[in-house]
């Protein structure tokens, strides 16, 4: 008997799994059928403040694969098409087209539910006007920059974090005055505040103007209603053009209709293989599910392309006869603001001290290659271990080219388990052209173990 | 009372381990002294093909801490002091001044060996001439600089392992018209041909000559007695200068006169803490030991500076009264040649073979940063997995910019111990101007996994 498999969302996570379970099963033994509510199936939205920003010059160059290509592939992808309801005791889904409101019920054997995430709009007066733009989607960026076709000349970017930062590259690169503003102390609130302030400094001496502890209040509109500036509980910022970086929450709303679990941050709670906890042939991944971080052992929301595709390659190979699972996240991320270079992994201060787990932290200040080498640009590392047992617990690192992937270490030690003794004895690799004779994070690595050991103990043999 | 410390050798193992003990212990705990037979301390001695090569201007660039800086941290430096004999039941060597003749014994209660490596140079006539060079200390940078300054135009350089492609490097970067002959089917042979021809065939892209599978004969001279060709088993080839790159051996002769004892390749045998076996207060580290390969568990002598600066740490903090340990090393290491950047940890394909591992291997092509993003460069990224369990045994990459020191990925991965479904897994750091969504490491991960569970099954639902 042939199954069918039917996938809720036609990025990441959904097409992922679609081709993965095509791999390992043919059209005779698994139909697949897979609803996206836009035009457009896998891109990178990762991509979009590129294209926006001008690096990436064509829109298909973000679309990993079209829907004539999952086609050929035997995977039935109906573009323009919502599903509206789950029914998962009758197995089925009901869906509404965009095009002409037809509605119908479609059943399935195994179904994928990868929604995705939606931008954060706050509930505001003008941030529904045309010229307020969030970056999410395809369409989203198209239409941004049909704004950045007028008149603009001011942009003021509301967020800072790393989509917040990256839209502020983005206009930079399009030749816009850009002004920050976000709520908490430093961007990047993903960092500890010494680290984010680093980022602060690097972005003022880009010309960007940042303005912390700022909440948004209003978009002023003009008498076309447009905007014409922000106003914050820190004063007015005037702007052409308005940029969402505020974050992004899990699209459930379907799944929690359908009775499906939903964790603390409104993510789907899902066991390691990606099945929804408590639903038989029922899998969710992508931006929509909450991830075990394994650091903390807490369950998280973290929206990334990466993760929504290994949920994929997990779903698809168990649907396909495997068995895959997702282990969990670290909370690796790298980003960058023109030169930039930002990265992160594991916990910060305020995440170990919600956990509960006494720490140490180092500072340092390092290069990317040997000193005397030519290019070597000036990096700073934080890193956090456990004060009980040296185990790593966190990796920060702000510095400019050479520096961001360095925190791939930090993402590989953390999932062993790692002490900072540990990482002081890894073999990376070291040559002038790549890195001092000890890699910045070893550099961190031993500053920690020195602060932890104190002050030199008297000789014993004295 | 106070204890001496006496060390053999001044550069990085030896005088990193005389600053570590003297961090730890005061100058009335701990008295220090420091013999070297060279004129210089603490040098990069793997910077020394970008000072010929031109990338560093000055020769003191290269300099990490001079004699003087040493002497004003306590520790009493000898310079052109030759170490001629350790005396263990005495506790005492015999050094000989290199200016003056003058011998002298000098007691010790913990004696730190840290004599180094040597070049080989093969006992073929010509190749002890003026013009055939070596590049392990600062002063044949010098000498081979003196060279560069007559009038020379081809470089003949002998050996294809990471000395010899950074010194064919050196000589493009001269302007020189370079011709690197080697013993091997291709060149870095601390790769698996099919990786090493990659290298091969990038370095004739960059015009140089690369000769396979040629035993050098004989530095042939003119009548002034400088390099003319070098003879060898696949022809001749003009030569106004020639470059050893043919690997280096641990100079041990000190310590195999004092019955030290010595591993399988020469090098000085240690426990963990890099004290010598057997001996008590006497420790060594750096060119002049072996480590142990934690992936195969055999003892190895591998010369790296980067290695020898974790030995003095080590050696160091036990001096002072500390415990540290050197665990071993996985076999990273990385290089570049032009704008090619290589790299490779654990084993290649014959290492496994000859630890009787059964393997299986898995190459992909991907790139450095997303497809769509500029400057995104191409790699090639050979993964190697023990076929039984699946856990990383090797890693070897060969691309452009971004893609050497991704190997650390692969050096943390091999060091924990993980399998490659544990590689695909991993929280590593992704955004377009970094990495595609699947990090290449990744890539070729998923390649090994999928390859190993051989074609996909048929499904046991349907």
């Amino acid at each position: 008997m042939t199954e069918h498999l039917v996938v809720v969302g036609g990025d990441a996570a959904g097409m992922s799994a679609a081709s993965q379970a095509r791999r390992r099963r043919g059209r005779d033994e698994l139909r697949i059928t897979a609803f996206e509510q836009g035009d457009f199936t896998s891109y990178s939205a990762c991509g979009i403040p590129y294209w926006v920003g001008g690096q990436v010059a064509d829109r298909d160059a973000l679309i990993a694969r079209t829907p004539a290509e999952h086609r050929e592939h035997g995977i039935d992808v109906r573009l323009r098409t919502r599903v509206t309801e789950i029914d998962p005791d009758r197995r089925r889904v009901r869906t509404r087209s965009l095009d002409d409101g037809t509605e119908a019920w479609t059943g399935f054997d195994q179904l994928v539910v990868a929604t995705g995430a939606e931008p954060l709009r706050p509930p505001l007066p003008g941030f529904d006007a045309p010229g307020v733009h969030g970056v999410q989607t395809l369409d989203d960026g198209a239409a941004l920059l049909a704004t950045l076709e007028r008149d603009v000349h001011r942009a003021v970017v509301v967020g800072g974090g790393y989509i917040g930062v990256e839209m502020a590259e983005a206009m930079v690169q399009r030749g816009l005055a850009v002004t920050m503003v976000h709520r908490s102390a430093e961007p990047m609130a993903t960092l500890d505040p010494d680290m984010g302030r680093l980022v602060r400094v690097a972005m003022e001496g880009m010309s960007i103007t940042v303005v912390p502890g700022a909440e948004a209040e209003e978009v002023l509109l003009d008498a076309a209603g447009r905007p014409r500036a922000v106003r914050t509980s820190a004063g007015e910022f005037p702007a052409d053009v308005v940029l969402l970086g505020l974050g992004v929450r899990p699209r459930t709303a379907l799944a929690r209709a359908a009775g499906l679990p939903l964790g603390g941050s409104g993510g789907l709670l899902t066991d390691p293989s990606m099945r929804v906890e408590g639903a038989d042939g029922i899998w969710a991944g992508g931006d929509c599910v909450e991830v075990l971080d394994l650091v903390s052992g807490v369950r998280r929301h973290i929206a990334l392309g990466t993760h929504a595709n290994k949920h994929g390659l997990v779903i698809g190979t168990n649907i396909g006869g495997g068995r895959a699972v997702f282990p969990g996240v670290v909370g690796t991320a790298v980003s960058k603001v023109c030169a930039l270079e930002i990265a992160r992994t594991g916990l910060r201060e305020r995440d170990a001290a919600e956990a509960g787990i006494g720490f140490d932290t180092a500072v340092i200040e390092s290069t990317s290659r040997a000193g005397y080498y030519p290019g070597a640009a000036p990096m700073t590392v934080k890193m956090l271990a456990e004060q009980r047992t040296g185990r790593l617990l966190g990796l920060q690192i702000v510095g400019r080219e050479g520096a961001a992937k360095r925190v791939d270490i930090g993402a590989v030690a953390l999932t062993a388990g790692m002490t900072v003794d540990q990482v002081v004895s890894l073999d990376l690799g070291y040559a002038p052209p790549f890195s001092p004779v000890w890699d910045p994070v070893q550099v961190a690595a031993r500053k920690l173990v020195s602060n932890r050991e104190g002050p030199a103990p008297k000789s014993q043999r004295a």
